[in-house]
């Protein structure tokens, strides 16, 4: 089963697209879409958009993954960021209904095993669950990555993370 | 030149096509998307951004102008409507650069002349200016042909208010 997971945001989105069969992993891909920091708001959305419509196309994943959306700065920010992930919601809608959200305490529980788990702690597990020789670079993507692998991990309960 | 305004809502997204040519104003069309409310977003997104797209499709306007965006209420009001926002710029942005967008203060200003005129003034004023027999309904409507109103009166200043 290919699951691709999403880390939205408005200059960097991560993605990473990994396979489960057989109870194994396999990482297909992973990495980020850029936006231009200073070019208008509606190309940006619409390069997050395209990239990851692209990434999908390619991929054909049976489930989709999001983190979800907390506002920890200003309102500005977070607008920024709500329209990002509406670019990637879309993306993703346009493919499949098989669309999940994870909040960061229940990705870190379910990588590390401890929902406080430090940054560096996360990206050290998602790459010895993924059997990767590096950790995956930059953070956005390890983010990504650990979505995904929390959504295999949650598939046995998958309908109480449907995106509502 | 053919101009459409855009009130983005994740319920309702008004939207106006005028053509204003030889100092004249037509009224295109003009109406709701309207979505499900208790259908998951990712599909609320799709809806929004697929019925911008075939309405651009349609009628290929040269201008796209949008209400600006603001938080009265709570913040998970505002992220719902930052993403159909969101949603409303990909299909825009698809298909031009020309994307504009206004305060209710710069469109009631525009459109009656007042900034803090009332709803009612405004709607009357639209359908004056439009030459309608009838005042445009849905109000998300008749706000969304306000906004691409608005917009033809600052052509001369237009890149003032590109979106940024």
């Amino acid at each position: 089963m290919v699951i691709l997971g999403i880390d939205p945001g408005l200059a960097l989105t991560g993605y990473g697209v990994i396979d489960f069969s057989a109870g194994k992993y396999k990482v297909l891909t992973y990495g980020c879409i850029s936006t231009v920091a200073h070019s208008p708001m509606p190309q940006r959305l619409r390069s997050i958009y395209t990239g990851l419509s692209q990434l999908i196309d390619i991929y054909q994943p049976q489930d989709i993954a999001f983190e979800e959306l907390f506002f920890a700065q200003n309102v500005t920010t977070g607008i920024a960021v709500a329209q990002a992930r509406g670019a990637a919601l879309i993306a993703a809608a346009q493919h499949t209904e098989n669309l999940y959200e994870y909040t960061p305490m229940q990705i870190k529980q379910a990588v590390t095993g401890w929902g406080r788990a430090e940054k560096r702690q996360m990206q050290q597990m998602v790459k010895l669950l993924l059997n990767m020789e590096e950790i995956a670079k930059p953070d956005d993507a390890a983010d990504a990555l650990a979505v995904a692998l929390t959504h295999s991990n949650c598939l046995h309960a998958k309908e109480m993370y449907k995106i509502k």
